[in-house]
Parts: C-alpha cells; structure tokens; sequence
C-alpha cells in the first residue's frame, strides 16, 4: 500500500504526529510483550525459537506520540531471516531510521536449548535456558548489547554435609549472568552456558539413566556450594572472558528446606 | 441509593435484562480475578489474608446478561466478616437470592499461615501455604463445598539414595489436596496441614537454626519418598480422614537434577 | 549402550520395580513442565514452536514407580517429526507399550501463528494463540483426544454502549474453546481461530494501519458482546462443527473499568 | 533456647564463618521469595496484607558466607507492628547490626487496597493496588527509601477517536510509579495513588452501577490519551510532588486491537 498517496489515508487526522507543549522527553516508548518467532543464529544451523520483544524509541519533548505500527512492520520484514548480536545491533539502527529516532532499545527473550550428553550413558537429550537480548543504540555512537542467561543447576548445601551424619539437602537453583560487550564479540551461548554450568554443584540434564543419576547425586555432594559459592565461582569465569566489559551475576537457590530462596547477587567492579 | 426510584436509572435501557433467543443456557456467568481481604475463621483469632474470589451464577438460556455488579456488593457487605466454609455456604445461598440464579459457584483462593516450631530448637516462625475454598450451590439440594490446600514439602529420591555412595537427590515438592465434604465438616486447616506434611520426606519450616538444618537434613536421608509414595502416602491419611466424601492428591516434585517435575496424581474411588 | 548387558546397571538395585503394599493404584504418575521444540504438523509446511509437555500413565497398585526417563526417552525420539492430533495419539500408544501401561495421558501446550491480513490495508502480520493438545489413552479402547485453543479478542459492552452518549467501554478478552473429538477428525487450527474470532466484537492483529485501526474501532463499536453473548455465539458455531462430541467455551475480559474480569463458561449438553 | 552453651551447636562446624580466598565481594546476600504478613501504618487503622519480602546484606570478599536464618528472626520479631517507610529504615538498620553487615537492603512487595465511591451513585468498594517498599541502607549513610506503585487505570485512544465515525478503543492499562525519597517524607499511598488516577482517561472503580458505568464511558471517552500522554501527565504530577528526589512513570496499555502492548517510560533529570 502507498500510504503517500492514499486518499483515505490523507484525510486522516494523524493524531501521533501534531506537536506536544509539556516540555518532557520520553526516554522510551514503543511495544511490549510482542510473541514473535525467532530464528537464532548458531555456529551450527540456525535454532528456530519463540520470543518476546520489547521495542522502544526516545521520543523528543516536542513530539506528541510515536508511530506503534512501524515497530511491528520492522519485525515483520526481518521474519525468516536468522539473528545473532550482530544483526540485533544492525536491527536497531534500522529501527532508529524506520522510526526517525535518536535512540532506542531492541529486546527478545527466547527460550533456547543444548543438545547434551548424560554423563555415563552419554544418552543425549535437550536443555532448556532462558536467554534476553538487548541493544541499547544511540545515533553516532556504538550500541551496546547485553545478554542475559538463566541456567538452571543444582546446588548442595554445605552446611547441611558438614553438620548431617548423612545426606545433605540441595536443590535446583537458578543462576542468571547479564554481561555486556560488543555485540560482534558476544560469547556464544553454547560455550558460555557449559562454563557456568561448570560452577555449580552438578548441572541438569533432560534424560539421565540409573548409572548418570548415581553420577549426579556423587557429583553434587562431593561439590557442595553456597548461593554466595555460585555467584563467585560464576564471577571468577567471567573475570577471564574476552570481550566482557560489564557483569551480574545472581543466584537463586529453591531451598528444600525452606519456602523461600536464598539469594545473591555480584557484579563486576 | 434507592436503584427503583432513581429516575435517571429507570430511564437507561437495562440490556442485560432483554431476552435471549439463542436457546443456550449459560453454566457459570460472573467476576474473576476480584483481589479482595480476607478474615479466615479459625479456632483461634481470626486469620487477615487477600483472596482471589471467582463468584458466578447460572443463566437460564431465555435471559441475556447476570448483573455483575451484584457480585462486587455481595462481597463488600461482608467484609468484615471472618468466614468460614460454613460461613461461605450462606455467602452463596445470598449469591443465589441477589443475583435471582437457581445455582452458583463461589471461590476464594488465599494464602494461608500456620506458626510452626523448628525441630530441634523449637524456634516459631510462620509457614505459608495456599488455599482455596470452593462452594457449589443449588437450589433446594445441599451445596458441595471443596477444599483445595497447597503444602510445600521437601521429597528425597530412594532412588538417588539406593545407588550412590553417598548423598541423595532432594528437592522442594507440591503437594496438593483437594477434598470434597459438607461444609461444616470441613477438617480444620491447622490440623490437615501438618496431616499431609507428616507424609513428605520432610516438612518445611521458615526459621531452622543449624541443629535444626542437622535434623531436617538427616530427616529427609531417612524417609525417602517417590512421588508416588508422596501421593499414596498421603491418600492413606485421607482415607481416615472422617467426613471427606473425595479426594484428589497431586504432588509435583521440582526435581534438583531436572529442568522438569515429576508429577502423580491419585484420586479416591 | 546396552543396558541389558551393562555390569554397572546390573549391581544396582531398581527401587522403583520393587512392589507395593499400599494397595493404593496412581491414576497418573510421569514429568510436568518439560519444555522441548515441536513440529507442528499443518496443511502448509510443518510450524517450529516450544511447547510445554505433560507426559503420564497410570500405575497398578502393587507396582512401586514408573520409569521416568522412559518419557523423557520417548520425547527425544520424535524431536524432529512434524506432529498432528493423530501422530501424538499414535505416539501416546507408544508410550503406553515402553512404560508397560495400561493407561496413559499425553499434552502439549504451545504458541501457534496465524498469518493474518489487515482488514483494510491488507498488510500482513502474524497473530499468536495459545493451544494445547492432550491424548488420553487406553489399552484396547478408542483414545479420546482433546484440543484447547485461547484466542484473545477486543469486546465492547453493550451495556455501556447503550447507556452513553458517547463511547463504549471495550477490552481484550481471551476466548478459550475445548473440545473433543477423534483425533483424526480434529478441526485445523487455521479454520478454527478464525470461526471463533468472528463471533468476537472484532478480531485483534498484530500489524494495524489508521486505515485498519478506524475499521476495527467501528467494527467493534457497530457489534457489542457482553461476556454472555461471546460464549453463546462461539457455542452455536460450535453446534454445527463436524466431528465435535463435547465442548466447553470460557470467555474472560479483562474489564477496562473494573480490576477485575467479567467471565462465562458454557458447555455441550 | 541459649545456643552458646548448647553443646551440640559448640561441636558443629559453622561453614559459613569460615575464610574465603576468592577476593570477590558480594553485593548483595539473603533472602527472597518470603512470604509474610504485614500490617502497613496509614493515617487511619493499621492495614493487614501479604507482604513478599526480600532481605539482603553485603558480604566482604574475605568471609564466606552470611547467616541467612537471621533475615527470617529479624521478620519473626516485628511480626505484629504496623510498619511505615521510616519503620522499614529502622529495621534495615538493625538488620545490618544483627548480620554484622555494612549496607542491606529491605524490599517488601504488598497488595493495597483503598475504598472508593462510585462517581455518581457514590457506592463504596474496595479498589486493590500493587505496592513496593524498598530501602537501601549504608552504615554511617542516610538510606535511600523508594516507593514503587502500580495503578490500574483506563486508556482511551486518540488516534482512535480522532479517525473514527463512533467509538474509540480503550483498555486496562497499567501506570507504575517508581519514586526515591527520604523515608520520613514518602508520600501516602491514599493521596499519591488518586493523584496518579486523575491523569488517565478514567480511574477504574471495584463496584459501578448503571449510573456510574455511563459516567466512566463518557469521560474515558472525553479524556484520550496515548500511552505517552500517560506518562508525561503522571511526570507532570510528580515534578510538583515535594520531597521526591527522583521518579520513574511506565505506562503499559494492554491494547484492545492488538495481543501485544504500548509501552512509555520517563524518568526524571
């Protein structure tokens, strides 16, 4: 449709467009909780997932309102195609001219999985972890990108070993880092996850046999860690990531013993 | 205000009240999701919690529209009130009178306490769980009133524990009742409760000091339980339970070496 | 591996073959909340989606426990089949020969896409809903399969319409419709979604120009629907699909004046 | 019970005090997802609600662990007294004195409600409203108090209104006001939320009768405004507001033409 040219279209008042007089700045409007699919591009083939936008613009004091339908068209145009960092941060500038904006933020959040091996029988199954993306894009500056993962692990109380005759309780724990980088220098997910998977008091499979189960229950005792054990250990693999510039690192253990988590949280100096 | 006289009001159209000719009756027509206080009748002082109410009425297939507002009023004119399951059953005989239904459903899903002693040190603190009373009325036959309650537990795989060396899997578990009995029989919550968590590999507590982290842990190494054992264990116990008329057990195990439950259900014959 | 054979799996004791003594039967016991990618099989080409599957069968009275990661082995298996009501029957009587049931149930809960047009602008974008498929199974019966679609909608009250001057409120509102049927006569969800949308105030889009927007504000203004009214026009549409034995049809909006929501259920005689 | 000289505690091993070599400071250490009542301090009566509580405290890079049961004794000991923002710093502080701690922070998320009269027939309902406290404490620093609420209100486009014949969609939106203070000057709930009502296109109400739904549909429909008018009269409000150092509005209209939402955001300078 030529919008320029429709005659319907011109009649219409375009109410979004006439000009504001509060003389406040919006730092970020635009869209959010779009369900959208999403092809993530991998070293290997892409991985076809379902995420969850949420698309902004800084809107100028002056103006009255900014124009909704172009976010989703943008989405749109980019359907099939597969995305990494990269092409997220070339999909913000798209969005800043698309837009006639000067800053704005692009984020999706997708479930996202590993194909791993049972640690004895090696029987291979499927891991789910949550991932965000976030450009942060500025006219005449770099942007900046952020990813979040949570991964889920196991956590073993040391406390508990130490005190108990036998037995000691542990529980799934979620463990989220948020980093920052050049978005051409983020970490690939399927690297990076093992590395913090690596910290905790064992990791999760989707399929484990008697012989891996034997293995996950030795593995998590004889690797008791506190919430606060996580998040350092965590923090001390990121110290020595190439690229990072920025972390947090939060841990969130489901205690077994409690109906409540225990929980921290370290950033980077 | 006096609605009846209230000119304006006899002037505006009243569409609900028209008639419908699509020849279909409607089961359950009223409000959901209304956040409300709560005074939960207890042997001891009342309880002050925030329940999610669901409250609908039949709709004959002659009439076009219940009156939704009725239902808010309902509520605010009791609002003072401690209720109880019986207290609950006169609520929705009112239901039925104000909204001129010939059957009805009224709900309250709330968060619940019990004070709990640690273990060992004997420590109080509070433990919550979360509640749900249903009542199902019609007219002229006895209302059906149904019990739901939410106990967090911790369950220890016998599994996990047969084949390792040490150690064993543990995790926080769901276990949930739902009963069906006449509403002033229903058993009490301070004592169902503790029924039910007396079935897990060990109950939960808010407060644990370390002697009594010691005992949870070493508890729970001695009493491991399936789900299924979870789910049968706690049926035994609601077998003996007077009064109940049905029942329905699920317990979902939030399994430390998994990104996914366990799940059993059992219900009574 | 050959587990048979393995001297390792061999030593170990198998807890959960041991028998029974509660002589309590489980009508349901298997994994909740796994989260694996789905082929969705359709008329066009099959549609990649992440869903949430629930996977059990029934276990005797004097059997101990299920096999857990049989379920798990089981989902693995078909990871790269495009699947349809029909295959997830066959693949539920699968199921039921690997775990030795006699009894089981399979559900998988997924976002599906429509590719929609604009009403007016005729520019296109797709429309996410919310689906689950469940096959309930038993040995020498018939399986009986179920499908579960929410669609949200815009309604407009007609009540509010009638009484203003000016103006109506309206709302997003979630159509939810389940039904059964054979699974190889299951309605397509590409003609379903649009049966049920048609008998909403107006359809909702994910792309809309001023041209759409200033259609489905009249659409919606020029065809009001109470909560009631949604639920008996989409039960009629119901009553003439072929192959449809039950349905139940739950309409919930999300008032714009109220906190809360204005809700109907109805169901098949 | 006296745990110094309780013999079994003196043999246990306290993991916790034990040194760490990691040299990572932890930010933050404690407690979340805890479940407790709370009486919140008003002008009039003391209001009972369900608090979820989050506790943490900063740990030094040299010790290993904080003491988490602590958090719970701290909620345990205040469990009956109303609470106020200046009540919550001085619990932060003594929290830091019983963790032995330099900084902490104290965050309880609530429901509130506030009673209301219907805007014409002047009936009395209960409207329910999601509020956060949160204080960040430094010994030897003032701490910092914010207050997050969260109002539902009605949004009525303009754009929708300006382009059609008749009608104009509108819907539920959420208005979340984040704003610091000194906790002795933070604003009460009972004038701040009204305050932030009166800059939608209608407040909503629990309770409306036939009247009153006639008065909030014309004066939706009087009052458009776009997710950015939100924001910025809301900000407007807020700039006038004495005593707020800093403050964050987000609006999220959850679109009735669409299955996604708009979104703002405005920060103070």
């Amino acid at each position: 449709m030529n919008t320029v040219l429709d005659p319907v279209l011109v009649a219409m008042p375009d109410v979004q467009s006439s000009a504001d007089t509060r003389h406040i700045a919006i730092q970020r409007v635009g869209v959010r909780g779009v369900r959208h699919p999403l092809l993530v591009a991998t070293a290997a083939q892409p991985q076809a997932t379902i995420a969850q936008w949420e698309m902004t613009v800084a809107l100028p004091a002056e103006e009255k309102g900014t124009h909704m339908s172009r976010f989703i068209a943008l989405l749109e145009a980019r359907r099939a195609q597969a995305l990494s960092p990269a092409g997220l941060a070339q999909m913000a500038t798209d969005m800043l001219d698309q837009l006639q904006a000067d800053a704005g933020d692009l984020s999706a959040r997708f479930p996202y999985f590993l194909e791993k091996s049972a640690p004895v029988t090696e029987v291979r199954s499927l891991m789910d972890y949550q991932v965000c993306w976030t450009i942060r894009t500025r006219r005449q500056r770099a942007s900046q990108f952020s990813l979040e993962v949570q991964v889920p692990v196991t956590s073993l109380c040391p406390c508990s070993k130490a005190i108990s005759e036998y037995g000691a309780h542990n529980q799934r724990s979620h463990v989220t880092v948020r980093l920052e980088c050049p978005a051409a220098q983020a970490p690939a997910l399927d690297t990076l996850i093992p590395a913090i998977e690596a910290q905790a008091s064992c990791q999760l499979w989707g399929l484990l046999k008697r012989a891996d189960e034997k293995y996950v229950t030795e593995h998590a005792y004889e690797n008791p860690k506190f919430v606060e054990d996580l998040v350092r250990d965590v923090a001390v693999m990121l110290q020595q990531q190439p690229g990072v510039q920025w972390f947090e690192v939060e841990a969130e253990n489901f205690e077994s013993i409690h109906n409540h988590s225990a929980y921290a949280v370290v950033r980077s100096a």
